[in-house]
């Protein structure tokens, strides 16, 4: 079989198009080591899962990364274990993804950690913190600082098994109808502004407010609300938010790194065939690190597009705010920590592990970045 | 057979231990949808490979790559594909992996595709250029950007496929007996930096001299040389330069973001099943981004030693010779470029992605690390 049909008869097979025992012939087995032929090598069971994602397709990096764990994982099962993906709200709402995993409705669900500090207020860390982790030192904490065992063990509670599956990687301040010239300006202002990045905005002075993605752009549009924050350029760049609110800030402090997660029902992991297993989290970094990759090689040429051809003034937060914002997300996290020994117990190893990195990345890294950055093309902050 | 068991039995079978045919039971294809059963599902040819490395064990995040390449490939195939490790030296000099991969002596190599500019000028583009990419950058370009096409094609006249298979951070500026002042300090002095970087020193009046890892530290020591540059804190500490060169410098202007690659011959992986290739691919991406993540882990707290207990000084290159720096690499790469076609091809992409990355990352980005960073303990800046 050529290479190019067999990829498209291993994607008919994950879309459930190829009956059952289609692709179970055992052969090529026993070749020599150095005369190989192409064939069928996977013989296992065959495994098909739902999966529940909170998001909606028109996010395609972050809606894209549970498709891609699909597609990865019948190409490399041959189609023998495959994943239908429902984006939010056709199986389970979006916010009640990990509630569908729990419960085995899904096998498996594609979420943010952060939608549920209700249940458990360390999985706050599992996605973002204010001041937290950039991309790569989320990463680093996860993989080789401790951090994915600890986020095992509050999953495990629920009896979840997750990993880490799409970063977003640093988002921006978001839109704002009016300049911001200073912390003081927030009073009052009512923003469209989730979670933990929520609760240090309304400590700053403002008016909090949680919308869904689609209900957004007319409450700005319409001056129900006066600012929002969405992801990044090339998400923000679709829901048109440009047209209604012209200020751009930056940087988005309270997500440094965002990093979504596969959800896997505990019981349908164990059910699994070790190969299985060892696919499914191979495939689970790999899409992990690469949602990062597809967001840097989309962010930069929309956010040129936001400002040459739709006149975008993308702009700083002004010091004090940034300097109050610091100052309200530490107070902010430690709060959570008297509060909450399963907090602390997260709590303890981030700022452990960011004490070392902060200060690693101001140095080489940033210098680098510092010097080299501006020196290509114009620069795209304006006032 | 319980997961712990199997999986050493797996590492067996990667070592070559276990007789053939010992794993090749086509058990479990056709189980049900709910009820799944443990047991082997990958029945495919035995495919065994020599991967040749151009580096030593000592450098155990790089080496250690295409030893986890090794580890996966074996875990996911349950041990039916499994790659002999050999470290730089064992089965072919390290500087020679390329030409082993080419002609067949082994079927796999682990190697840096800018030590082979003398066969090809584009292959610098593959691991780092001066003032190129950062990983994050890299990473974007090689797989989301083009760039990744490009390295294939050229590549293909070596009748290799290449796999991007290690980024290993921004590297430091290396480690100077003597302050350096300003750029006329590098008038006559004798560093080893080998590559590109070592070109642009020449044009700034350095006397470049290439030696192997093991004759630095002598040299160094004897007063042969005056400054070297190695890889960053974590790789450095182990060779102890900072014992006969206290001044450590950065940033790395010549590797901002350098990205090793597994070789693999073409007819080799051509006899691959196509389930196979696809595995190679996947964890290739994965150990790819990880070994980035190993770093980021490791370089911080490497550094901190470094200084608290070595008290070593970390400086920054001063101003001028980072303005003289950049001029000479960018003429270096134009005069390349006008050298050679196949040179400006991958170079026009390279610039072109630059010039919308930079930017962006000089914004949102790196507005937040210069607030953020420097805010976490002291800094590691000295001088």
């Amino acid at each position: 079989m050529e290479r190019i049909e067999r990829r498209a008869f291993v994607r008919k097979a994950a879309a459930g198009v190829v009956g059952a025992g289609a692709l179970s012939s055992c052969e090529g087995d026993g070749a020599s080591n150095t005369t190989v032929q192409a064939g069928t090598v996977v013989s296992g069971p065959r495994v098909e899962w739902r999966l529940a994602s909170s998001f909606v397709p028109s996010l395609d990096i972050i809606h894209g990364a549970p498709l891609r764990v699909a597609e990865r994982i019948a190409t490399l099962t041959e189609g023998h274990f495959t994943m239908r993906v429902f984006a939010s709200g056709e199986l389970v709402p979006g916010l009640q993804v990990m509630d569908a995993v729990q419960a085995g409705t899904a096998q498996a669900g594609y979420t943010a950690g952060y939608y549920y500090i209700g249940k458990h207020p360390a999985l706050a860390f599992d996605t973002a913190v204010p001041f937290g982790f950039t991309p790569r030192q989320q990463n680093a904490w996860l993989y080789h600082g401790g951090g994915l065992e600890l986020m095992r063990d509050v999953h495990a509670e629920f009896d979840i098994i997750n990993f880490p599956c799409g970063n977003t990687g640093l988002q921006m301040g978001g839109w704002f109808r009016n300049p911001v010239g200073s912390v003081a300006d927030l009073r009052g202002l009512r923003m469209r502004i989730p979670g933990i990045g929520g609760e240090v905005m309304t400590r700053l002075g403002a008016s909090v407010q949680v919308l869904a993605g689609g209900d957004i752009y007319p409450a700005l549009e319409r001056g129900a609300i006066d600012a929002t924050e969405w992801v990044g350029p090339y998400d923000d760049l679709k829901l048109g938010f440009h047209q209604v609110a012209g200020n751009y800030y930056m940087p988005g402090w309270w997500e440094p790194g965002p990093t979504l997660s596969l959800h896997v029902n505990r019981e349908a992991y164990d059910a699994l065939p070790p190969a299985y297993q060892e696919m499914l989290a191979e495939v689970c970094r790999e899409v992990n690190y690469d949602t990062l990759a597809r967001y840097d090689a989309a962010n930069p040429s929309a956010l040129q597009t936001l400002v040459e051809e739709h006149g975008v003034a993308v702009k700083e937060f002004p010091r004090d705010l940034m300097e109050a914002a610091w100052r309200e997300s530490e107070a902010y996290l430690e709060d959570r920590a008297v509060e909450s020994p399963e907090f602390r117990r997260v709590y303890d190893s981030f700022k452990s592990f960011r004490g070392t990195a902060y200060p690693y990345f101001a140095g080489n890294e940033q210098v680098y970045a510092a010097f080299a950055f501006p020196r290509v093309g114009a620069s795209r902050t304006a006032g």
